[in-house]
């Protein structure tokens, strides 16, 4: 810590209202992007841009509805350098305004059509009419990483003796690695001595490690965005940053770690970008493990293959059985559930779940139960307990989607017939009112893998049951009908957790 | 490029079959594994780590199957430092054999229980045991950025004396930055004088920047995997690493960055792990442009926002319609499908995508024509074309899945019955079979949005329908009830085509 300069905490400027929003795609209503105004305020990010007021009227009211919540952090508003954007900003009520003006060649020339001295003069007038106002201005020369060095300069230093409060450098595409970054921030802080901030986006994988050189040169303030949402492959994730500045750089900023996970989760449900299983902090195998030589080291101590641990971000670890699993990882994974088979049945599950692995499956829950039942040839063996003995399901125009069910539970027959929204609520209703009454299991979670393909392709749907003790079991099935992919899962989650109640019943 | 040392071509490790395959959740089939291989030889990486041969004897099976196939790249199989694993590995009948043991401190004690000689020695031998046998031999201290660093010199110092080929350092837990990798490269070259490789991991999301550190620092072979896949957050990103080495640090490959895009695909169907849409250069958005500044500035020079050309890694540019949409991103969409508003029209038509937007909406191109044809009053109007009258759909147990439907088209009337795989299948069918029967009309692409949540949860399903002259129209629906936002979707596609070709007759 002696060798740095202060200060130690870095600002952290959330543009996944703006930026994010940017994403193609993507357009959140009103309410979505209030909701997630609010919790980026509880995540504590310093700054929230809550959007380009100029770009649509729906837009100047959510950034208005914003600024009047009186959240913590510091709410800003995109604007080109001209007056109309600037009052546009400006009746929205906000702290802040961020303005921006291209000044590489290319984009001067091509994308506004000005010259260096137009963009020269629009940026001073602009910054100086912000300033006018009385309110805090964030100035961004547009695509600075591709700009002329003196002339960034010149402009940064006009910038500045018109009062702009912070020098934002954009790598608007994304073209910077941490090398080129740190010299160019470096060359910056000699023009200036405002705070200098960085945006960066991921053209080439690097908006995460750009951000961090450019701290490392001096820059006190990074902008990012929940996912890394934003236009083309995005900004630099927030989680990753924020993460990465406590843990490898000994950095502060404001942001409680905890709430990463969660503020992701809603990120992804209201933008309907979802995050890839390998993303680093919130993707879903971030903290999962599955090979045995890593299961078998984090068992022991999660040191030895976690770098993170997953509490600080809000999340837990996730053991997998799968085809490269090993004993231990496995023997971990049963014993969570109250089932202790001897060593050499041990083996012979892991074998078991190796082919099954090798066939190209996912294993999961239900099929590690199934297995370890067959292995361990005990009440756990393959017989059913219920049995679905018929079901007939229709939907149409002016047909209320409906389901008839017959099914045998130890011996004894029941029937049930529900409607609902779609043919597979009809027919999941049915199941769940005859089990939730005789043994209080419920559907808990269902989920549809996306399907992309044909209309014949083969859908994926895994189902999550919870019996009222709080146990949940996973069951998976896949067929091209979706209807019965839905009633399969669902018959196989409640076989398991019925036979794991009754194998936990019986040991006690 | 004078002042770099020589060679300019960096060596490309594939490990997509191996750590990629370690993905928690992901097991690939024989057939996948052998299919993926094949793309990867004609890519043209330099190496394919196919797989660990002594974790299952599926596993063995597979990577025996890749080395008969007679492929370009170099085969190589993973294998811990013992004879039985070696064994398993010399057995598969590969090129290269690349051999691992801890050297970090947390490892050695926790995750195999060796003492530091202990892992020296089995290391020498390990190595001294492939080259007995012929093979190349590249070895791996893993954990080696966690290890200290006398103790890490002297195993790769040993190693080199046993006859190592090339050393590969690994990241294990991903916690290096490209600052601290660089000097680690530099140290360890001071120790060896094989060629070095890296393996880094993105926990911290900067597998990538610290792949390209230590290729600056003087590594001469990186691993990377397809999307980025392997344990927890993944590996350096095949695709990120080799455009990034290509175009910004001037580093040559063997790999055709053309294929990049197609590989991505295959290997995301093949291992079921989705690649998120701001991905870098394969996500779905990394070539889509929405805001209207970037889409005016695209359309007028492609290099003003998009700093790699889509062609460059097998992809094409994509505008998007939305809520930040402007004039001529949107003026340049019409245009493509051969509508042409005047200047008011146009402005009235961006209102209406922006009103769209504001409610949360992506813009389909039915939306958009819709949109248009209202703003046009033109035939492009409200009215259907086609009306469905009438449909039933029924599955169950022992129940064909079956669906009937009458539609008017044009004032006449229409019925078909047909079966399918499941209800949506058998009612898309019978649509189709009306539809493609009168207008040459057919179902190109069906995409169901995965499902999170409860069985009444809304399911979307976007549709691409195709007309004879290969016009291809999206449209959207979205439901609680499955089968019925299929129809819907289905319908509205068919109707905007209808409408489409009708326009576009008008206008001859």
């Amino acid at each position: 810590m002696k060798n740095k300069t202060p200060p130690f905490t870095i600002r952290i400027f959330d543009t996944t209202l703006r930026d994010g929003e940017q994403s193609p795609g993507v357009s959140l209503t009103i309410e979505d992007k209030i909701e997630i105004a609010n919790q980026l305020s509880q995540l504590g990010v310093d700054t929230i841009e809550a959007g380009f007021p100029s770009s649509s009227e729906g837009e100047k009211k959510v950034i208005k509805q914003i600024a009047t919540e009186k959240l913590q952090p510091e709410i800003c508003a995109l604007s080109r350098a001209n007056k109309p954007d600037i009052e546009a900003a400006i009746d929205c009520n906000v702290d802040a305004i961020h303005v921006f003006i291209p000044t590489s060649p290319v984009q001067m020339k091509h994308a506004i059509g000005m010259t260096p001295q137009q963009v020269l003069d629009a940026a001073v007038d602009s910054v100086a009419y912000v300033k006018k106002h009385g309110l805090t201005c964030e100035f961004s020369p547009m695509d600075a990483t591709r700009s002329e060095l003196p002339f960034l300069k010149q402009v940064c230093q006009a910038a500045e003796e018109a009062g702009m409060d912070r020098l934002n450098v954009p790598d608007t595409v994304g073209i910077m690695t941490p090398k080129t970054m740190t010299k160019l921030i470096q060359e910056i802080k000699t023009a200036v001595s405002v705070p200098i901030s960085v945006h960066c986006h991921d053209d080439f994988g690097m908006a995460v490690a750009n951000s961090l050189a450019a701290v490392e040169a001096g820059a006190q303030q990074i902008h990012c965005t929940i996912n890394g949402l934003g236009e083309r492959a995005g900004n630099a994730s927030l989680e990753e940053v924020v993460v990465a500045l406590h843990m490898l750089y000994n950095y502060k900023t404001k942001v409680n770690t905890k709430l990463l996970y969660s503020t992701s989760r809603m990120v992804s449900a209201l933008t309907g970008l979802a995050v890839q299983a390998n993303k680093a902090i919130v993707g879903e195998n971030a903290f999962a493990h599955e090979s045995g030589i890593h299961t078998r080291g984090v068992a022991e101590k999660p040191l030895t293959f976690e770098p993170i641990k997953p509490e600080l971000v809000g999340r837990t670890r996730k053991l997998v059985a799968g085809k490269l699993a090993g004993t231990r990882g496995i023997k971990a994974e049963l014993e969570e559930i109250g089932i202790r088979p001897t060593e050499d049945q041990l083996k012979d599950i892991v074998k078991r779940v190796k082919e099954l692995g090798d066939k190209g499956k996912m294993v999961t829950d239900a099929d590690l139960i199934a297995l370890t039942s067959a292995v361990m040839g005990e009440v756990l063996g393959e017989e059913k307990i219920i049995d679905l003995c018929d079901l007939a399901v229709m939907t149409g125009v002016k047909v209320l989607p409906t389901a008839s069910v017959r099914l045998v539970l130890d011996g004894k027959e029941y029937v049930a017939a529900e409607t609902g929204v779609g043919p597979v609520d009809a027919v999941l209703k049915s199941i769940q009112s005859l089990t939730n009454s005789i043994e209080k299991i419920r559907l808990k979670e269902y989920r549809l893998e996306a399907i992309t393909g044909g209309s014949n392709a083969v859908a994926e749907v895994v189902i999550k049951v919870e019996d009222e003790k709080g146990n949940v079991v996973s069951a998976r099935a896949a067929r091209e009908d979706i209807v019965m992919a839905s009633v399969e899962a669902m018959i196989n989650g409640i076989n398991k957790c019925l036979l794991k109640n009754r194998k936990q019943g019986n040991k006690k």
